[in-house]
């Protein structure tokens, strides 16, 4: 009987303002819903905490729906089905979905998908092979177009979408500098995964000198997870006909002083320069194809990715706290059960 | 003989520093320049001040090359041939270039193209028939697309772009309103020109309110010409997939301080929406095209055009200042010769 786990589940207990808190959110124990046909029971084994949940955490008007108060929250999970009423899949089997952050999820068969833990480990799929690899690959192939020889830059370069950026780039042969916020991520990343260079935003007195210095040809691709002013020093050094695809704005996700900086029309229509904002969902029908070749590269070695665990159901809001501190190195994920 | 002629120049004396003052250029008394073989001598007509100049008279880095210091000025003229040491072109032709700022230009014929008096007014070549009209053509439809029922907003809706831009988004069917800077404005685009709504800026206590009200299903295309806190007031109201062409921003021009204010990254990545500047050349080889349809569309009674004409060429500094003080209804011109 499905009603004989025990089940948690994280609720939104009241809309933040500014920076989340623990009160934000409240732990509920409740009995796992009852299996019906056609339905799976999902055993949670990794969740995914991800910077654009902030903005469903807000009423305002956005791409996706805001979550409801007092409802379970939803993000991307990987689990394993626990119990059955579809044909589609067996007991056993690793799926992934966008799930209640809970122990178990009670859904229709059809809203999780299969995964092979063959080809790579099942968070994987929470990152490279899920929506952070297909967000790189669509919003810098599609919009950034980057070309053979041609400067990038990639802020939040250390998290799990701007190393899979940076990685890609390369191996489009763009000359690749990244912007992150410590010694340890810029190391790794110029060491680790071939950046030509890397900042480290939080030591350099004057970031748009040194990435002058880090791109003495100017900026060709930006793509930005991270808004604010970062982000205004490298549109000072847009090229002509720069492309800026406008992942993320983390900077200025918990702002409540309006988020104010120099205007960058001026700059852009001087460059001809085009900044776009997107999400994955845009890429919908080419998700396949972006799978496909990001499949290929892992496995022919050219991408790398890094997983930041922290370990407990009960630590999910702490984790997704670290993302606004930049804790991580590459995607940063909640195991709720070890396999 | 060529130097027969007395000639006068106006050259760039200085750089200015935020507004430009008449100190910053000089008059100067010249022989016109002989004529050789290829060349003709042009006496200027009309000639036209644009905005985009005032770029020229800095030094920053941009998309056109700064104007020299201590030489004469260039922008579009249009004229009659003179003389003639070039078979393509008679005495008496009516041509088009970038030419000097001067009474009498001698120049390689091919820098000119013969223009046709009796299809429009020769000063028609500067605005409707010229970079104007091929601006708002290419701008708006290259990278504003309107569609049929969407929201155009065109911010300078009373400038030379922005009335041409604001008829070209009613022909394609959008709903379309407009941003200028008098009530008398605002009353020629609406009952002249079939502008949906116009707001006028200077005295609307809640710009934002305001074209709330009259863009209730938000904002699909803004057509800018002047950026700033007119900008900003639009970009709050975007739709998904918004598409804002950035043709200028007038209002920034002259600014020495900094040009501040909200940062736009968060709305654009909510919205999903491209913000693009471009300049003419981009469309260089698809002037042909424009101009034809232009012309058509001109020829049909589709598209209407209005001049701010400022006598006499020692009044050309006056009238390039009065673009910035929005005293200009349509394209602003300078006559310097009757026909």
């Amino acid at each position: 009987m499905s009603n004989t786990y025990a089940n948690k589940q994280v609720l939104l207990a009241s809309r933040p303002v500014g920076m989340p808190t623990e009160q934000n959110f409240e732990f509920k124990d409740i009995p796992v819903e009852p299996v019906q046909s056609g339905q799976v029971v999902v055993r949670t084994h990794y969740l995914s905490v991800d910077p654009y949940m902030r903005g469903r955490m807000s009423d305002a008007k956005s791409y996706i729906t805001p979550f409801a108060l007092n409802e379970v929250i939803a993000g991307g999970i990987v689990g394993e089905v626990v119990e059955s009423k579809d044909d589609s899949l067996s007991v056993g089997d690793k799926v992934i979905g966008m799930l209640g952050w809970q122990l178990y999820n009670t859904v229709d068969a059809k809203l999780v998908r299969k995964i092979d833990d063959s080809i790579a480990p099942i968070s994987a799929y929470l990152s490279v092979l899920g929506l952070t690899g297909l967000t790189a690959y669509f919003g810098l192939l599609d919009i950034g177009q980057p070309q053979e020889g041609e400067a990038v830059v990639v802020s939040g370069a250390a998290g799990s979408v701007g190393m899979l950026v940076g990685q890609i780039a390369k191996i489009k042969g763009a000359r690749v500098v990244g912007i992150a916020g410590s010694d340890e991520k810029c190391n790794y990343l110029t060491k680790e995964l071939g950046f030509d260079a890397a900042l480290n935003y939080k030591t350099t007195k004057d970031l748009r000198t040194s990435l002058e210095q880090a791109c003495p040809q100017g900026v060709d691709v930006y793509f930005d997870n991270v808004g604010g002013s970062i982000s205004d020093a490298v549109m000072s050094l847009l090229n002509d006909h720069a492309r800026i695809p406008l992942c993320g704005a983390i900077s200025s996700y918990n702002s409540t002083d309006g988020d104010v900086g120099p205007r960058i029309q001026s700059k852009l229509i001087k460059t001809r320069s085009r900044i776009q904002g997107f999400v994955l969902s845009d890429y919908a029908a080419r998700q396949g194809e972006g799978l496909q070749q990001l499949g290929t590269w892992l496995s022919e070695g050219k991408l790398k990715y890094e997983e930041t665990i922290v370990d407990g159901f009960e630590n999910v809001i702490d984790a997704f706290l670290q993302l606004f501190q930049g804790t991580n190195l590459g995607k940063m994920l909640v195991r709720v059960h070890k396999a």
